[in-house]
């Protein structure tokens, strides 16, 4: 007996439940993590922004020189299947393209290997729980662990290279936060496991520049904050003025906008969130319930 | 029909046919890359310095907080069942600890997540094919990637994160070279898409300290450098300087010592493999016939 409802997946061409959903061992997808991946979501019956996801899940796939059968429309169909199969409202959708193996026996050359698509659906996840969300998140800003730098493997490609954001949160959850938030190299805000930051100074809404992923989450806030009339900037934000901002939050399609009410030691806002964080977060969730931005599923 | 001859694995306590073995597409070892490996070599029916390999993997656990069931003498034996099942005498056998995935459904907290173990073997396998290295390998040093830096990954624990290493293979292909090397973001150099690298210059054996594994077989070459009375130095190597020395050669489990006879388009020795690597080469592939280091198989 299968709990569809648990999730569902098509790998190798076909739809199965997601415990059943496994991938070769010895697949580069996972022996060299080369593979891209990228997550919609479902919220409420319907895939929100899913052009924007395929976009750049396009982009990511071009920039690691992986080719797979699939076009968007063929993606779009199997994701639009998978959600369908399981019955979710609300999921986390994972399309993702692998390496694969070598066609040839024992080479280790990537071009030699046929890549490979595959997608898997569970309930949706939030990466900051709604318990925290409900009080506020509180961050460690990693010191002993810094975000993979760009020349190394590039943030905008959405990629499995986690090893960093793992070891911040040891880090941060040794010092009794909720989760870590690091650092580039040349000490500037980058992003978290899982999400952008954001903060707010002086009625002006900031986020990183570089060393992250864009967001497509991060990208709502900045359109919700341009509708409100909300100035707002990308670019480099060092360590220290961010520790001074006014007001802090997370941004990931796991969640969508979270507020943070301690940063490190430091209390924001008397520990509740801040006002403009509540209000772009108000206008985060309006947004996804339009219709132009929408491209609803047909449940069986 | 299995043919075992291409492999075989242990994976959720059973043994199977490599083709079979496949892990799941939401185990963090696979979406968080959160994940630690070690490969021994089996050469002509015994395994090499299995021990080396063994005190590796289980700092590599260490380091990662990875913990499973499973102790140094139950991961032997299990490495022995593989390769007997197998019939393979010269092997490429692989020993994997994993996050998992979280017993909490939905937690994003490592600690939550059941860690496991898995290995798997294949036929002896080389980084660098035996028809380059007959020949001598042309190496390219990357100048748009650098690997990943050690406040960002550990190189030292054993890992998967090798994105850097797939985009610095690309370049170097596109460059008409066999293989990449890269160096660090001061410029020295690192370590090669699975292997270590040594210079020779003026008779002296060097080798990067920092930035790389700490290659077993690395270790074996400044062991056989050491019998035969060359002077050895462990320390960063400039990139001016290594691209000036008399002899470059590569060292992997994955092939042992290979001779590198271009480096980017300059020729060393007029193409040929210099006088120092291939002495310590003669010499590392005695030292894996000395019963001492040798742990034999027992095939069925
Ligand atoms: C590293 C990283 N940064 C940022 C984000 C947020 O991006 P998005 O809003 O597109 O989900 C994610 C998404 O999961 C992520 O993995
Ligand atoms: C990145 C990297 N460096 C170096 C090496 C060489 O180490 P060893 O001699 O222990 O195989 C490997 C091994 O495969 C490797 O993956």
């Amino acid at each position: 007996m299968h709990d569809w409802s648990k999730g569902a997946a098509i790998i190798r061409g076909e739809i199965v439940p997601i415990a059943e959903a496994r991938i070769g061992v010895t697949d580069w997808g996972m022996t060299r993590s080369d593979i891209t991946y990228d997550v919609a979501p479902v919220l409420e019956g319907a895939f929100f922004r899913l052009p924007d996801y395929l976009a750049r899940f396009a982009a990511s796939r071009a920039a690691l020189r992986l080719s797979i059968p699939e076009d968007d429309a063929a993606i779009r169909a199997t994701l639009h299947a998978i959600v369908a199969r399981a019955g979710l409202r609300n999921a986390y959708v994972a399309m993702v393209a692998s390496r694969g193996a070598p066609a040839v026996p024992g080479s280790r050359d990537p071009r030699d290997c046929v890549n490979h698509f595959y997608a898997w659906c569970v309930p949706y996840l939030r990466v900051i729980s709604a318990e925290v969300e409900a009080r506020g998140a509180r961050i460690w800003i990693a010191r002993q662990t810094h975000r993979i730098p760009e020349d190394s493997i590039n943030p905008r490609v959405k990629n499995y290279h986690w090893g960093d954001f793992t070891q911040a949160l040891f880090e941060a959850y040794d010092h009794g936060a909720d989760t870590a938030v690091l650092t580039d190299h040349a000490g500037n805000i980058a992003e978290g496991p899982g999400f952008n930051v954001f903060c707010v100074s002086g009625g002006r809404l900031i986020t990183p520049r570089g060393h992250c992923l864009e967001g497509i989450t991060r990208q709502t806030v900045l359109d919700a904050a341009a509708e409100a009339g909300v100035a707002a900037e990308v670019r480099d934000i060092p360590l220290a003025e961010f520790l001074d901002a006014d007001e802090v939050f997370t941004a990931t399609t796991a969640g969508g906008p979270v507020p943070v009410v301690r940063v490190d030691d430091r209390i924001l806002g008397n520990g509740a969130p801040g006002p403009v964080s509540e209000m772009l977060r108000e206008r985060y969730w309006q947004m996804t319930r339009r219709a132009a931005l929408r491209d609803p599923v047909v449940y069986a």
